[in-house]
C-alpha cells in the first residue's frame, strides 16, 4: 500500500533495511567517531574493521574477498545500492543523514558506509602466482599515496602488491576511499623477511627494479626495454629517504624516471604510475589496448 | 655578545628579525585562521594573499616572480632559511610554536609561511612563446589535484599551464603546498575567451590533444609519436565530467591511456603525468636525459 518499498524492511525481499533514529544505539558502533577512533585497526588495539564509504567503492566491496557485515546509509543510497545488494546478508542501518553525521562524526556527503572484517592475509606465494607484474614498496607510510598507488595498480596492468617493512596499514579508510575500492581487489602480501624475502621474487623469475632519483640509474624506458616479457617486480621506497641501500644492493637494476632540471622527484604514486605505464606499454597494456579505433 | 645572533633583530645584517609575542598583533594578519577564512583569495572578497608554508616552499617562492611581503615562523626555520634571505626585504616575525598555533589557528608542522601579494597576471602570448609542451586544463576544480599537475609539469618538462573554465584558484594554500612550490615557478596564463582561445594556440603551431577514457581514442603512444616534435597541447579535464564534448571536438586528437580491464579512469593529475612522460619519452625527456651513466 505504501509507495515506499522499504518500508516493508526489504529491498526485493533479500537486503534487511533497519530503521534507526537513536545516534546511539550499538548496532551502529562500527561506524562510531570515524575520525577519531581506530586509526590504526592494523594494531591488536583497533577493531580490525575495513570501512567502505560512498556507491562505487562499496559495490568493489561487494565484489571482492571483503564481506560486509554491515552498512549505515541514507535512504537515497540505498536505492542506489538496491540491484548490488541483492542477496547480501548484512543488514543495512537505515539513517537520515543528521543521525549518519551524529555516529560517524561529521558530515559524509558520500551518504553510505559498509563495514567488514579482515579475512586473513594472503601469502607472498598466492599473490605472486601466476603474476607477471608486481608493485614492491618499502616505507610508503601515506595513507593517500598507498591508496594512490593500487587504483594506478588497478589501471594500469599490476597484478599484485608486495609491502616491505614501513609501510602504513593500506586498508585504513583512507587508504580505501583514494584507492577508490581498488585495494580490496588488488592483491597484496607482506613480506614476512625483509628484504630476505626479496629473494622468493627472484626464485620466480622476478627482475628486480629499484626506483631511484638517481643521475647514475637508467632510465625507465631503457630498464623495462631489457626486462622485456620477463615478470617484473617494480620496488618504490617513501618520498624522501626512496628505497633503503640494502634494498637497492638486492635489486638488478637501479632506474629513473628523466626529470627537468631543479626538480626534485616526482609523488611516490606518481613515479609509480610511471613505471607501471612504461611496463604496459611494452608488454600491450592489457586486454583493451587492442581495442583502439 | 650574545650567543644568538638572531638578538641583534638581523641576520648576516640584511634581513630584519622582529620578535612578537602577541598573537592578536596586526602585523601577524596576512597569516590569520588560515583554515577559516580567505578560501578563495582570488576573488575580489579575498586578501590576494599567496602563501607558501615550509622551508623548500619558500625558497621556490623566493625564486619566483612571487615577492614575499613577511614570514611568520619560529626560530628555528628561520635558521635554515638563514641563507636564503640574505637581501630580503620582507619581516621576518619570529614566534614560538605555541603563538604560530595561535596566530594560524592549528599547529603547522612546517613551521614557517611567507607571504606575498599576486603580481599581474601572465598573458597567453607571454607563456606560450617559446613553449614546446603545455598542459591545459578545463574544470579542474580541486586544488590538490592542481597542486599534483603543477609538481607533474614541473619534473616533466612541461613549459607552461594554460586554465580553460572551471578551474580552482592554483595559488590557493593547499595547491601551492602540493606543488611543491611549483605553482610558482610553472609559468600560467587564464583563456580569457573559453574555448575560442584555443585558436591562438592552434595557430601558434601546437597540436591540441584531448585526454579521454573513450576507447575509440588512439593510445597515448600513438598519438605523441604521430605529434612528433610539433608543439603540443595536452589537454585534461576533471575526474568524472572530464573535457567537453564541445572543447574536444576542437582538438586535433583523441586520445586514451590504455587501462586494465573493469577500472575507471586514473586522477586526473596521474594521467597528464603519464601524457607529460610519454612527451618527454619521445623527444629526449630535459637536459638530464642524456646524462645517464
Amino acid at each position: 500500500m505504501s509507495p515506499n518499498v522499504f518500508q516493508q524492511n526489504r529491498v526485493d525481499s533479500t537486503v534487511t533495511v533497519i530503521d534507526v533514529a537513536d545516534p546511539a544505539d550499538p548496532r551502529l558502533d562500527d561506524f562510531r567517531d570515524l575520525n577519531s577512533v581506530d586509526r590504526r585497526p592494523d594494531l591488536p588495539s583497533g577493531k580490525g574493521l575495513v570501512i567502505a564509504e560512498g556507491v562505487l567503492v562499496i559495490q568493489r566491496m561487494l565484489a571482492s574477498r571483503f564481506t560486509p557485515r554491515a552498512f549505515l546509509g541514507t535512504d537515497r543510497r540505498l536505492r542506489e545500492l538496491a540491484g548490488d545488494l541483492d542477496g547480501v546478508a548484512a543488514p543495512y542501518y537505515r539513517v537520515t543523514a543528521e543521525v549518519m553525521a551524529q555516529v560517524v562524526g561529521f558530515h559524509l556527503n558520500r551518504g553510505v558506509l559498509a563495514s567488514a572484517s579482515r579475512p586473513p592475509e594472503l601469502t607472498l606465494e598466492q599473490v605472486l602466482d601466476g603474476a607477471r607484474t608486481v608493485a614492491v614498496l618499502e616505507g610508503v607510510n601515506d595513507h593517500e599515496n598507498l591508496g594512490s598507488i593500487f587504483r594506478n595498480a588497478a589501471g594500469l596492468s599490476v597484478d599484485a602488491v608486495v609491502f616491505g617493512s614501513g609501510c602504513a596499514d593500506p586498508l585504513y579508510r583512507r587508504s580505501v576511499r583514494v584507492s577508490m575500492g581498488h585495494v580490496l581487489r588488488v592483491p597484496f602480501a607482506r613480506a614476512t623477511h625483509w628484504p630476505a624475502d626479496l629473494k622468493i621474487l627472484r626464485d620466480k623469475g622476478f627482475q628486480l627494479l629499484a626506483m631511484t632519483p638517481a643521475a647514475s640509474a637508467r632510465t625507465l624506458a631503457d630498464a623495462m626495454a631489457a626486462v622485456g616479457d620477463q615478470p617484473v617486480a617494480i620496488l618504490v621506497g617513501a618520498e624522501g629517504p626512496g628505497l633503503t641501500e640494502r634494498v637497492m644492493r638486492i635489486c638488478d637494476m637501479r632506474v629513473r624516471i628523466p626529470m627537468s632540471r631543479n626538480t626534485d622527484s616526482l609523488n611516490v604514486a606518481t613515479a609509480a604510475a610511471l613505471a607501471f605505464y612504461e611496463r604496459t606499454r611494452l608488454t600491450g597494456g592489457g586486454p583493451q589496448t587492442s581495442g583502439s579505433a
